[in-house]
């Protein structure tokens, strides 16, 4: 596997204080999957009465467990409900095999949870390709049921971590009807990495009482302006998965017009998706990218993923280098409309093309100044209508390709 | 602009003997529009009666001389034709300016040449965004005038280098009716810097005498099939461009049924595109992706093409990874109809993927010992239709960073 993989320097000063979310108990064991002198098994259980959504990768080659949840995702039930991942094998390309191992751990945890098995979700990241022993985790079961407990949310965000540096959480309290509800997340990836695909997972818990559709419409809502807007390296895992459950256990209702404990909501999945780039193999740079004045907002997502996405782009941002001809150069082949006469470009509150030339106040000084910073915005106003994107990236540097070629053995 | 870029070790022995084209001079010259010390502006003129073809970049943001060119392209003449090229400046993203730049030069080209400006095609590749100096070429053209020769190709060849580390040439001699007809082309194109827009550039000359019409069709077939099918970093130049002319001096006639010819064009095209993967930007591997078995042609290209620029794919291969992992999660991004219990993956002869699971006579040393050659195929059959493409890509290595990132000051 390889030299160990340095800490993010992007990384923050400190996993956070989360509030704890009546309802939702974690554990976590050493099955040794695949990592040893770690953990590498998380089980949360849900309290009867949770309502779970879900989101999950649109790749076609999606693994045994995604489709398993998938199906499992907007049944209603009266029942508790589990989630057990597991770290060091992705469960992904093994054909028949994968389907069975999914069914084999998801029969022994109902069984030792006394859930019926539509309400266990697995997930599975790691080396794909090879069989799962998911007998070194359905062995650990009764274990990790013993051990379940409130406060270890933060050993649950360290025992999904494959190749991350960092684990990852975001919690928040809003007022609903002026009570107090809380929201508390974790999630790994740091773009994808074989055998190692380095997935992005994601568990989210309240405990407000939600209508699973109300909770589904939400998640599936801010999911496009999160996790959907962020991009290390433009690959597209076989695993990406997204699950809220809402315990209920506060006893305060949200409806689809709780506005407040939507945007707590959203604040959490976006803290999450910009650990995730926090976290992009071999990142030196965040980079907000946002796009105003297309023809519609999903020509603007266009245009911005086709920035955010550029190898030339993402280059020149490791080189501290002010570079808005490659930006010009990736609007031009997005495929979206651009008209290069109307188009103007800023780095940060540098304005440094407009209308289609360099700007004539452009200072290459002050924008090579601007381009050390560590936290960087590129926007860029097309001039033609009012649709509008935002996403976020990171550089692509040296550290990529050694944690993608050169590390592996 | 940093430290020379060392020769690609792709690169091939030598420049190609090319048969002479009767009909075509070249002359070169130091302007000095941004480089010293060697010609960078190219003037190729083509006898009376001469039919050009051209294709050209879809960028929305495409450069004054692209524009200008794909107006010119289709217009049918008696008269001569010239191709006037200058390297160092790409005159694109450069306002008004830009487009008058390029009349000027026209105008003072088809003067010196006594043509009419609609036979006047040029291109420009190199730092972009800022305004070129056009006075410095036309003043020129009185020199490249004099000094044109039928015997410097590859000193066109070498005066629109950017970035590239070596001229490309590449030609043939095949026989319609039994006589002999003649074609040579150059190329430029190594990927896409800025400053340096590596853009690619082509041009190609025959002695065969072609219908304007059918010479647009074949080259417009041949282009999807060679130029479109290869890509260095996903990234799309302002100033792509090809230009095909037929100037008729051989006397022998090419009709849309003249296969020979067809193939012989098509082995120049695909040649000039492999030399500019094999110029790609930190390329130490030239990488043969093929697709079978998609439900349609199309589908199988956004496979391959899929493969071709995923970074995960490209770093694996830098890193002599027989990773087919990547080349499922390439396939499942890709958007096509993908079916992974129908899929089956090739290194070489090397069967790595079989039925949606790694292959069950899998060795890995063997691929592993595969992946140190410096040629690569890599083949996808999903087993789902009769649809196929071939693409061709390289490495993606630290050289890429140290060329994009590293070497700008």
């Amino acid at each position: 596997m390889g030299a160990p993989i340095p800490l993010s320097p992007l990384a923050p000063g400190a996993f956070p204080d989360l509030p704890a979310i009546a309802g939702v108990r974690y554990a976590t064991t050493q099955a040794g999957v695949r990592y040893t002198g770690r953990d590498d098994v998380m089980l949360a259980v849900l309290s009867p009465g949770s309502t779970i959504a879900g989101a999950y990768t649109r790749s076609a080659t999606r693994s045994a467990a995604v489709l398993d949840c998938q199906e499992k995702t907007g049944h209603i039930s009266d029942q508790g409900a589990a989630i057990l991942v597991n770290s060091g094998n992705a469960n992904a390309f093994t054909g028949r095999h994968g389907t069975d191992a999914v069914k084999f751990v998801t029969e022994a945890a109902a069984k030792a949870l006394n859930l019926p098995e539509s309400r266990i979700f697995t997930s599975s990241t790691g080396v794909i390709g090879e069989p799962l022993p998911h007998d070194k985790i359905t062995t650990k079961l009764d274990e990790l049921v013993v051990n379940l407990s409130a406060d270890t949310i933060k050993d649950a965000a360290q025992a999904i971590m494959t190749t991350d540096t960092f684990p990852k959480g975001s919690g928040t309290t809003v007022h609903v009807d002026g009570q107090p509800v809380h929201i508390a997340g974790i999630a790994k990836g740091s773009g994808m990495i074989a055998p190692d695909m380095a997935t992005m997972l994601v568990y989210i818990f309240t405990d407000a009482v939600v209508n699973q559709t109300v909770l589904q419409s939400m998640v599936s809502a801010l999911n496009n302006k999160t996790f959907n807007c962020i991009t290390v390296d433009s690959d597209t895992s076989t695993s990406d998965t997204l699950i809220v459950g809402a315990t209920g256990a506060s006893g305060i209702r949200v409806t689809e017009n709780s506005v407040g404990f939507m945007e707590g909501l959203r604040q959490v999945m976006l803290d999450l998706a910009h650990q995730v780039v926090r976290d992009g193999e071999g990142a030196t740079k965040f980079v907000e990218i946002s796009v105003t004045g297309a023809s519609s907002d999903t020509d603007a997502r266009t245009h911005a993923m086709a920035i955010a996405n550029s190898p030339l782009v993402k280059t020149a941002i490791a080189g501290e280098d002010a570079n808005w001809g490659r930006v010009v150069m990736a609007i031009g082949k997005s495929g979206a409309p651009a008209d290069r006469d109307t188009l103007s470009i800023w780095f940060g509150d540098i304005r440094v093309a407009h209308e289609g030339w360099v700007d004539p106040s452009y200072n290459e000084a002050a924008a090579a100044a601007y381009m050390k910073q560590q936290e960087l915005t590129i926007h860029v106003d097309l001039g033609l209508g009012g649709g509008t994107a935002v996403v976020w990236t990171c550089d692509l540097t040296h550290g990529y390709i050694d944690i993608n070629a050169d590390y592996r053995s």
